[in-house]
């Protein structure tokens, strides 16, 4: 049966952009279930499903509703052990939330306010009704233009703090090994967010890390790609 | 057959304090394999095994040395596929190299800083007169009483940094789930380093990562606690 994903969009229902349901399309893809997804702007997100779920992805396999990613991800691995593994073991399992906190902590933040003015713009207008005061309250009662305003200065620091990252594809070409695990999903999931929504160039060119996020965006026949990326 | 483990050592021989021979001896103790440690200073380190390495920690496994922590951990895991594996997975090895790599760019560099004097003073004449030169090298040419003097100036951005083991603990108790793998050793080594060689309090005893330490110090009948804390 074919899963229904749910993801957020703005405006152009054909531009999803939530890193977090990026990742379950991305883990879908790799686990070669076939699913459809179901477009939903921010103020539709409560609706989901008579309300499951505050925050998407949201996913309905047949009689069963998932929420939050890693939960998710889970549930695919033990609901599908014969499609390709999300982690490759327990120990991938453990460690991929390892790398999702580590996401948390040192990739999102600056990217969240780097890209408030791009996501703002791209939203129908009650969404935008919602988006401004809920992430100016989110950013220290600052405006969405003076949060964004500040991703230069933030630049340097942001692509300082993907060393990890960085100096981990000079052994190997995925967080997963040889190939792509869900903890690469994690992370090329945000990277996927700023390339839907923003023209600012995140990414060095000659990063390593640009090079690992090509890579991603070749996978399950260039998912991410269908999208173009934010001119 | 015992398998000898070379470690760094400074003027008392009893107190093995390299972060990355912990790691092994770790991983040793996790895979029950019966080990002894063959104590080296710095300046013995070029002449082990007839200048095997230039670096603990070394192992020799009857016929075959190894040398470099992962390649020693990846080692043991393919050798004695039968003991507790290391990473639970070809996911979770993979993996464990994106916690070595946060490891050295986030928990490491402070650490190495902020303890030079505590270093410096537990090593005999010949290796202080090693230490300093190379160190002050490795510091832009700053003294060593300098750099280590702005331990409190670097300790918050330092905790900061452990954000996303931190957030990762209220998920689960140790780095490879339920219990611990080769990914905790990795980061163990290095407060069990501090630990040996320094009074300084690094962790605040409130932390969550702090009661992880304290988890890991207890491992393999307590093999870490058997060198007391530094006063």
């Amino acid at each position: 049966m074919t899963i229904l994903l749910y993801e957020l969009v703005g405006a152009d229902p054909s531009r999803p952009f939530s890193p977090h349901v990026w990742k379950i399309a991305l883990a879908l893809a790799h686990k070669g279930l076939p699913f459809e997804t179901v477009p939903v702007p921010f103020t539709g997100v409560p609706k989901i499903e008579g309300g499951f779920s505050k925050t998407v992805p949201v996913i309905r396999d047949g009689g069963t509703l998932m929420k939050e990613s890693f939960d998710i991800a889970v549930y695919l691995e033990e609901t599908y052990p014969d499609r390709p593994s999300l982690f490759k073991g327990e120990g991938g399992k453990a460690a991929a939330r390892f790398v999702e906190r580590w996401s948390q902590a040192v990739v999102r933040p600056y990217l969240g306010g780097a890209a408030l003015m791009d996501i703002y713009g791209r939203l129908a207008p009650a969404d935008q009704a919602y988006f401004r005061p809920s992430r100016q309250a989110r950013f220290g009662d600052r405006s969405l233009e003076e949060v964004s305003g500040e991703r230069e200065a933030g630049l340097h620091a942001w692509r300082a703090g993907l060393e990890p990252l960085r100096d981990m594809l000079s052994y190997q070409p995925f967080i997963g090994g040889d190939g792509p695990l869900y903890a690469d999903y994690i992370v090329a999931g945000f990277l996927q967010w700023m390339r839907v929504v923003s023209p600012f160039r995140f990414l060095d060119p000659a990063d390593p890390v640009a090079a690992w996020f090509e890579r991603c965006l070749d996978l399950h026949g260039g998912l991410m790609r269908k999208v173009p990326a934010a001119a």
